[in-house]
């Protein structure tokens, strides 16, 4: 009986392992999916939707401003980014690592933004951005920390 | 004898989510401590030992520039930031936060960095900063994305 139970929990040890390493293969392709279609989102200059994918205490943090906390400030950036008709654009995950709990991940990747400037002239801004996502406790994952900056010097 | 096995695996599972739970809190201080020596570090101007908080294939993505990958560029860059004589300052966590697993955690806070313009007056620049860390094989933690962007608007 003793010699059964240990082999049970020899199995259960090597089931959970595996489980785990399942599960961070699964959560890294559903946070590539989730990144994809946030840029759509922001792509298609659906404001609304774009700051869905953050929690509610999540943090912004563009250059050249002091960190954005929560809902309606990051609500007012991603307007007045989405706000022009000649924004199109998107980004593009290169790397997602997720912790072997499986509560917290980190994406990093590549964006290319194009816009107009004040005089009407088209322009394009590529940068990068590091963003933080955390499991929630419904099991939905949300961005709780986007940092992004241009890859562009700085222009006269 | 079944049931006295039951209640040592029940025994073992709050035992590990206890464990779970200290060393997470310990990772949390463990990390404070880094990211405060490693600003110490800088502030000091030693180039070496600051970039020995960063992973081999660690990413510093800094404002203006495409990403810098791997210890040599990473060398570079704070070569040309800590090679001023009348550098100082260094940066302070806010918020740290480490998977249930152990493995990866994010450090987020303010920087205040002190130097010369080209015409040697004095300029302070504010910034903020996200940090992506995960442990390495033997045990340490080490950085492997580093991104930050100064909070002041951009200059004439």
């Amino acid at each position: 009986m003793f010699r059964s139970s240990l082999i049970f929990l020899l199995f259960l040890l090597a089931f959970s392992t595996a489980c785990q390493t399942q599960a961070t293969t699964t959560d890294e392709a559903a946070l590539r999916k989730l990144d994809d279609e946030w840029s759509k989102a922001a792509g298609s200059r659906d404001v609304e939707k774009t700051i869905s994918y953050y929690s509610d205490d999540a943090v912004v943090m563009p250059p050249n401003i002091p960190t954005l906390t929560g809902k309606e400030p990051i609500r007012t950036l991603w307007k007045s980014m989405l706000g022009s008709p000649d924004f199109s654009g998107g980004w593009k995950a290169t790397k997602v690592e997720v912790a072997r709990s499986g509560d917290l991940a980190y994406v990093s990747g590549t964006y290319e933004f194009n816009e107009k400037d004040d005089s009407g002239k088209p322009m394009t801004d590529k940068g990068k951005y590091l963003e933080v996502w955390k499991k929630q406790a419904d099991g939905s994952w949300k961005c709780v920390a986007d940092m992004f900056s241009s890859d562009l010097p700085v222009g006269p």
